[in-house]
């Protein structure tokens, strides 16, 4: 199969033109029906549903068969969600109507037990004969805001929230092997920056895994891709494709401890992988592995909405004394440096006024607007500083204004700035979604974001995917692509 | 001077019934004025207030005087907010005046090079000679919810909100060494549980520091004292203070890395401080030292709303399979355990019903609410469990009250549970709020909680202010005090 043959072949799991939902039934609170129901109610998906149950009884309104071979035609996608006991009969009768894909969704499989392992092994053989792709088994599915489609069950009590983030389809794709954590992450977004394109809830992933999803993900908006993941059963497989990517690829992974491992187990059916194998490879392939869950929305915005970091030297500047002494143990901590500042910076910061410090954390008292504009433009300007570390209470409402200008500064001189508000978090996070300023919510995640935007700069350029271009030597100069590895079979 | 003396005199910082603020006048952008402001606006201060300043004019009514001499009497307290160059003479007519205590507010003392130093010890030799007790210089002095007192300076535009802290005195009280992070926490602890009793900020603390804080803090409402300290200059003495406290001490200290010490040392005149002997000493004197500035306000609600943890096996349980590999990974960073169920709880958790893994990690599905009532009985109530970690998204509002139960039933019990719900934080943070149950904002910092709470019930037992219960062998006992060490000059 060429590249652009996949691709078409993946791209109909997140808009088909037509799909079955196999178990959805009007038995009370039968799952298959919420899916029916978001499709119908809150998506207002154009395409055919049809519901298969034992009584052939329509769903929503949605015509309804006793069985998949009585469909009127073979529907791009079928999402079955019935007793696992009964999902290998399914997939036959899929593979015999011509059915090219495949979501299921029900639980009991490899993480099942001994039965499960059976049935999971009886899948996979119907799936190696028929060219069948094949989501999950124990998973979501996919979720698609551009083509406004969703196949997530139950999802009921946040739907009409949910419908949010199909309002401003944005350019990050998570691969998440937890619903869980698919439904936090979504929600956190709709405090934060980063809109969503696609999210794949991949289970105990038996035949389309995280790779396949990178791979996928470099040909359509995604700007960057976020992961959760429990185990990981081609590790060959994902690295190569990390090691590929032109975008960045976070990744959250569980069971790095025995204990945490044996957790996941019983999850998503994981497997307990050596965590420094693993560690060692996410750095060979340019992959940046978080440290929370959390990272997986907080970081993102770094990305998008700032330029990379492309030297290890910050400027902090605080109108909070303490946040600047913080500031410095974390980058120390981070692998990055303060930035020393040349006599003719500190010079200018003299004469901006109102500095208690004009070294390095750079310190000021209750200036007016135009101190902070000033300097601003002194430190980004700066051939010795990298970066911008700025630690700004909102005391007034014009700080707000001022963190505005300094977005637009940062794309000017094309380096990046990380913004933390020394505020109570509630304060800070509504002032980011309503301000659209991409603010971090404490110090460490400012400098975990600084950190990790370097990390994948040099990556980067290791990956030979950038000409390194020394932050002083052409000033202004930007980066500018040297290579292009194409994702190819 | 004995306790009660000690006492007595330190008391009259928080509770003054008359005050002189040195330097308030009616120029635009005073920063006298604001704390003039404060008393009559926001608090309606009962005491008599007096301002000096050049011209003697009165500000906001409160009459004004051109020097101390000239006031009618010698106040409780005196806040200096002047020139730093203007503050030696101030000391000498506070002196003559017979005034007992000081709030010097100004900075550019040993902060600020050499000139300040030596002011610094002009000060220092004048409260040697004359028994005066002083705060600062470069501070906020102090604040009282229930005494509604408050010197700090220039909190104008948070003056309104601030108000709000007055409303419900609670039993946390701070000592912070820098505005901005008293701020802070103050902003965040409106969105927290716990109240807050007394809030001081020392600055360059030439005179009372963190130790006569601590002893003061033993003899009123405070339950737990939280700092957040850029330098220790005696250490000895903060550590003897510490060691006698029957109430939890938790530090956060920057200054770790070089780069630290440096930035802290222009803030508040810091001394590079040894950290791995700072750590090490805090350890022995029962100090929860603090890894975050946000630990010094998400925190204290494990120790005022939650029983101690006793023992180091923890259960946890969830909603949302994913946590529960992340809480195994986090509890085995943190030194704490996986309990390990025995098969008469596990036979109980299979008649609970809906149950997805009776092992522990404990992971439930879509359940009603009597199922986590049910489990959370059976866990607490189990022997070979020594506190509870629910990891319990809030898909439906009954989740809410099933943890309304869950508090009830620790308190029952006598084992803690550290909360979190895997919501988005704005989320977390408004249940929290609304419905006064102590959740946590990450899983992290759940674990952290469980892990601070168990350091300090251990320090308590080492430092023989308790007797040690095992918590297997009386079912039900609670922890006894079996000495009371006094706190004594």
């Amino acid at each position: 199969m060429n590249t652009q043959t996949k691709i078409a072949a993946m791209d109909k799991f997140f808009n088909p033109s037509s799909v079955v939902v196999v178990g959805a039934s009007n038995t009370p609170f039968n799952l298959g029906a919420t899916i029916c129901t978001m499709l119908k109610d809150y998506l207002q998906y154009p395409g055919a549903v049809y519901a298969v149950n034992s009584k052939g009884e329509a769903v929503k309104d949605y015509p309804g068969f006793s069985s998949i071979s009585d469909l009127p035609e073979a529907p791009d996608l079928a999402i079955v969600i019935v007793s696992a006991r009964n999902v290998p009969g399914i997939i036959r009768d899929c593979a015999q109507k011509g059915i090219k894909r495949i979501v299921i969704e029900s639980a009991g499989f490899s993480e099942g037990g001994e039965d499960g392992t059976a049935m999971q092994r009886e899948i996979d053989e119907i799936v190696k004969t028929s060219g069948i792709r094949i989501m999950g088994p124990n998973c979501l599915g996919t979720l698609s805001t551009r083509e406004k489609f969703c196949c997530f069950y139950g999802v009921n009590p946040s739907l009409v929230e949910m419908g949010r983030i199909f309002e401003v389809p944005g350019t990050i794709s998570y691969v998440i092997q937890s619903g869980g954590v698919a439904v936090l992450v979504m929600e956190s977004l709709f405090y934060d920056l980063v809109g969503i394109n696609k999210v794949v809830s991949i289970g105990n992933k038996c035949d389309v895994d995280e790779a396949d999803l990178i791979d996928y993900f470099q040909n359509d908006e995604t700007q960057i891709i976020g992961m959760y993941l429990e185990n990981i059963a081609d590790g060959r497989k994902l690295m190569e494709a990390a090691r590929k990517s032109r975008k960045p690829v976070l990744i959250y992974k569980v069971g790095r401890t025995s204990e945490g491992a044996l957790a996941a187990m019983s999850h998503t059916a994981g497997m307990a992988n050596n965590d420094q194998i693993f560690d060692s490879a996410c750095r060979q392939a340019g992959i940046i592995r978080l440290k929370s869950i959390d990272e997986l929305h907080s970081l993102p915005k770094m990305f998008t909405e700032m330029p990379p970091l492309k030297g290890k030297r910050i400027a902090a500047f605080t109108n909070s004394g303490a946040f600047g002494s913080i500031a410095a143990d974390l980058l120390v901590d981070a692998g990055l440096q303060m930035a020393r500042l040349s006599e003719q910076t500190r010079e200018k910061l003299k004469k901006a006024g109102q500095v208690f410090n004009i070294k390095n954390p750079v310190d000021i008292g209750p200036a007016p607007p135009q101190t902070y504009l000033d300097i601003f433009d002194i430190l980004l300007s700066a051939d010795e500083v990298d970066g911008l570390l700025p630690l700004l209470s909102v005391w007034q409402p014009f700080v707000i204004d001022c963190l505005v200008e300094l977005l637009k500064m940062c794309k000017h001189y094309d380096k990046p700035a990380a913004i933390y508000t020394p505020n109570a978090i509630a304060k800070s996070i509504a002032i980011r979604a309503k301000h659209r300023i991409p603010i971090f919510e404490t110090t460490e995640q400012a400098v975990r974001a600084l950190s990790v935007s370097h990390d994948y700069y040099e990556s980067l350029i290791k990956r030979n995917l950038i000409c390194d271009i020394a932050p002083n030597e052409e000033k202004g100069a930007k980066r500018t692509a040297c290579a292009q590895t194409e994702v190819s079979s």
